[in-house]
């Protein structure tokens, strides 16, 4: 049985605020929530009986519900058999793996459901570290742990100042960009390390970032004679960016 | 000035009911409106003094909004300056361009903002004709209208039974699809022409249309020795697969 005070203590952590005063997040469904389990330590699982008779949990908290009673705190259309709460990792970045394997830096990155989908393209390629600007979207918020599809659990995700680590990481490793007016990919020698940066949804790669770049990208367009002043959505960048440095590795 | 009947008849077509009723849809923000007006006449332009004086639109009505009024019709979370009533398109299909161009074909695309992101792809990959089942997200949601950032005004849409569709074209053109136990696409002959399929979020290309797929196409992951449960968001995974077909015709 869920409790009045229960469900308004859950709901609050769709709110960065409260996430952030318990260093935990909330996820919902049962293919989210059996991949976090793998990695995370949980907090609070809200679970039908049937669920919970399936998977036997580890939590610190379990409660039965109905689906009914999960849709009072559940931010999804479909009824939800489990929510979780799990506590936010503290990971430590590995300067090493920076240089010699592939890692994402974004810049800004707006829009959670987008944050979560490059999660979820930086999981597929195999790609551990992905380093996010000070003002990306938050890795926590609902919609980005959604869309990442429990890719938050084999991605580690930092926040930084991003002008500051490509300073420090410049020497180290080739950093790369894409650029409306960059050079086609197909075109340029890629490397298996090295950091490629993904600018913001409206204004793409700052001013201030764009002097750390080595290699300028573009993804043509096609026909590529085609006059064109628009752009692809920043999640469909990044997969094609990341799965052709991963092709010229095959 | 917006009337309280305005507000209502133009919030109303967030709605498929209402824009079905008048063949119209509703689109907001300068790049999109702007884009739009090139392409699809429109019924009602509600808008700023400055950005009418800026842009002098054509439209069946005019009205003059200020942004607190404009943010009562708006869906989005940043102030616009226009928001517009268009006309639906009747398109006829192009069945010459689709046996000698490439095509798109989706197969229940549920979320409209994944819709509308595939549409972007399209016209970033010069896909100019895109064929959607019976039960994909409606093409004139406010949100698949947004997502494809003006791609609505150069990618011609369609809504048709897909197995019937797949089944009268199978014998003129190739038929891609998008499979988790496909060949690699780096290793597949890739035609200049014919359709790709692309599966439901959740479940992929439904297994009666599987039986249309000639080739059965893979994107593969890294390192590729991983096995993985995982798969890409039809998002990213339509404009890998784009870009490749492409990159072969550069």
């Amino acid at each position: 049985m869920l409790s009045k005070n229960k469900i308004k203590e859950l709901t609050q952590l769709h709110l960065k605020k409260y996430r952030d005063l318990q260093a935990v997040f909330i996820a919902e469904g049962n293919k989210l929530v059996s991949d976090l389990l793998l990695v995370f330590p949980c907090q609070t699982i809200v679970a039908t009986e049937d669920w919970l008779l399936t998977n036997k949990p580890t939590a610190t908290e379990i409660i039965v519900a109905s689906e009914s009673e999960l849709k009072k705190i559940s931010l999804q259309k479909t009824v939800q058999q489990v929510i979780a709460v799990f506590k936010q990792p503290n990971y430590t970045l590995d300067k090493k793996a920076l240089s010699n394997s592939l890692s994402l830096a974004l810049d800004d990155i707006q829009d959670p459901g987008n944050l979560g989908t490059i999660l979820r393209i930086a999981d597929w390629f195999g790609i551990e570290q992905v380093i996010c600007s000070l003002h990306c979207a938050n890795v926590y918020n609902p919609k980005t742990i959604q869309a990442s599809m429990g890719a938050i659990a084999r991605v580690k995700v930092f926040r930084v100042d991003l002008a500051s680590f490509l300073q420090d990481i410049a020497t180290k490793t080739p950093i790369y960009g894409t650029f409306l007016d960059g050079n086609t990919i197909y075109q340029e020698t890629l490397t298996h390390h090295g950091i490629i940066v993904m600018g913001n949804e409206g204004n793409g790669i700052s001013k201030e970032l764009e002097k750390f770049i080595d290699k300028r990208l573009f993804i043509p367009h096609f026909p590529t004679d085609r006059l064109t002043s628009e752009s692809l959505n920043v999640g469909a960048a990044t997969a094609v960016i990341c799965a052709e440095f991963r092709r010229r590795a095959l």
